[in-house]
């Protein structure tokens, strides 16, 4: 089988192996889509070279269908649509006693400290996978990972039904956050410079705002009948956005950062004290999180032919990457299937 | 009566006035002791001129007694221990109907906003009177006020019992912090720059560190069994606090930021990111909050030996904010009975 994978000196490589039996206690899938994140860019850029080990087989949004099982797993037959939870926790540090095992603080992360699912057959724990309702579009379900992202932001913020949410950036995972916290029955709010992108998210029926022409302020303080929002994401991740975002909230209202920002970041804590706001750092998914980002891929509440901009074969990885870096796709996905050898061992 | 007022100019004029009886639906209360505290200091130094009028009589941490009861006042008798929660809420912003009364966006302060307690008889509106427990120090009685500020703060981190919080800032705020946590059955740890107040802390029976002579974070890690503190209260108000502080809260902690912080402050959102941490502003307190202070200060948990520092007259109130603002007391009351003249009319 064709894997890709990183090989240190911003490289790819595309290379033959041979697929392996599962071990006991794994499932080994047949890897279908798999989507291309701004962590496998930091991965390419070397940025993380002091975590991963080369050659790294990457990729952890993925969809596909069980190959074979392992000895000892149950509750799978081959052919079943599943995707991957990439979390692997230690289970007795503080945070997993506690019962917070998706920030587990020894946390291992599949497709960055373990190998990820760039290639045709990949074995991975039976904990970690993830059953797709059946009839789903394998190709829509290499989304249910950044999904869950966004699912998890937007429980972790408790946005309640009725209530009015604000996200900053209506790029890829804004528009996530912005469909989740509709389907949880927020009415959402999208600021965004780019005219493109807010058309675009106009499209999916938001209200939008270029805080260039408006004052994002008296906006939102118009629009939630002078309260402030209930919840505001903040997922661009420039500066003036954060030290903005307080502004935005109503008394006890939340800020859920989901940007990363690299370096420390400037937040008005007068306003903080004054309207007693709540900020919250959001990171990952628990498997709750993947279980209901899977249901909102399958029953379409996920503009996915928005999203996917472009599907490319294994082979040409690298190009994707250049693609994506450039701007010229808001979600790539490989094609992983595509371009393989017929005579694949395990097929 | 004399009553002590901010005229403007930093000048604070004592004079003599004439006490009115109370109008219907207040309470007239024989003012006892009368704290002194930063934002009185604020507004002496006319950093609230804009929203200030002078002259004003200022004060809002008090203790008294009940002197005469308005037309349709009920619930209390003439004599009765008393203190006043000095907010005045206006019950239809989006604050008030969502039930934040004590954040509501149009607030009167009394003592800021309407006159405060500095002089012999006070009239307030009924439902801002919290009644004392029988038996209670007037003079530990002024103190029901900042106690009821640091009790809203421990009620909003939502510190459990047996949960470990570290307190950063040793002063007044700090040591009432520090021991309402205690009371609410945490493990406290105060982090704290001055020998002096170190030791009083310690006195206290508190964990100290210098963070100069210690490596806090590393302090932290082995005292809380490498999980880092459920709860941090940044107290101190030093921008460098508040950047170290995200570094000592566990995975899912809670950071209280309870010092004023006039600019905006840099944050460390990774952190903030990685361990999912919450953010909390607080500001003053509920009636719950100070019904509670009164029973901490009442029943001797509030150290208020070692808190009040000081006591002077009336007369002397002006030479009282000089020792505050040099640092020579921790909380100085004012004596408000103390030289009154004897033929006061409603004495
Ligand atoms: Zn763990
Ligand atoms: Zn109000």
């Amino acid at each position: 089988m064709l894997t890709a994978a990183y090989t240190g000196d911003s490289t790819i490589t595309v290379s033959e192996a041979e697929a392996q039996p599962p071990a006991p206690g794994q499932v080994q899938i047949r890897v279908a889509y798999v989507g291309l994140c701004g962590t496998d860019l930091h991965i390419l850029h070397g940025s993380m070279d002091a975590r991963v080990r080369t050659p790294l087989v990457f990729g952890h949004e993925m969809s596909g269908t069980i190959a074979a099982l392992g000895d000892g797993v149950t509750g799978f037959a081959v052919g079943d649509p599943v995707t991957v939870m990439p979390l692997d926790w230690d289970g007795t540090c503080p945070a997993c006693r506690a019962g917070n095992t998706h920030v587990c603080q020894n946390l291992d992360f599949i497709g960055i400290d373990s190998p990820g699912a760039l290639q045709a057959y990949w074995n991975v724990p039976a904990r970690v996978v993830v059953p797709l309702p059946v009839g789903v579009a394998l190709r829509d379900a290499a989304l249910v990972e950044p999904v869950a992202v966004a699912v998890h932001d937007v429980r972790r913020s408790e946005v309640a039904p009725g209530e009015k949410a604000v996200v900053i950036g209506g790029g890829p995972i804004g528009v996530l956050i912005a469909t989740v916290a509709r389907a949880f029955g927020a009415e959402v709010a999208v600021i965004e410079l780019d005219a493109n992108r807010r058309a675009q998210v106009a499209d999916l029926g938001f209200a939008t705002l270029d805080p260039r022409e408006v004052d994002q302020v008296a906006w939102v303080e118009e629009w939630t009948g002078r309260a402030g929002a209930d919840v505001v994401f903040e997922v661009s991740g420039a500066a003036s956005a954060v030290l903005g975002a307080t502004s935005l909230a109503k008394v006890r209202g939340t800020l859920v950062v989901v940007a990363i920002h690299p370096t420390p970041r400037e937040i008005d804590l007068q306003r903080v004290f004054w309207r007693e706001l709540r900020i919250l750092g959001a990171r990952v998914y628990e498997r709750t999180d993947f279980e209901r980002a899977a249901e909102l891929v399958a029953d379409g509440t996920i503009p996915a032919d928005l999203l996917i901009t472009q599907v490319v074969p294994l082979a040409e990885t690298r190009a994707a990457f250049d693609d994506l870096e450039a701007g010229r796709a808001m979600k790539v996905l490989v094609d992983v299937q595509a371009g393989q050898p017929r005579t694949d061992a395990a097929a």
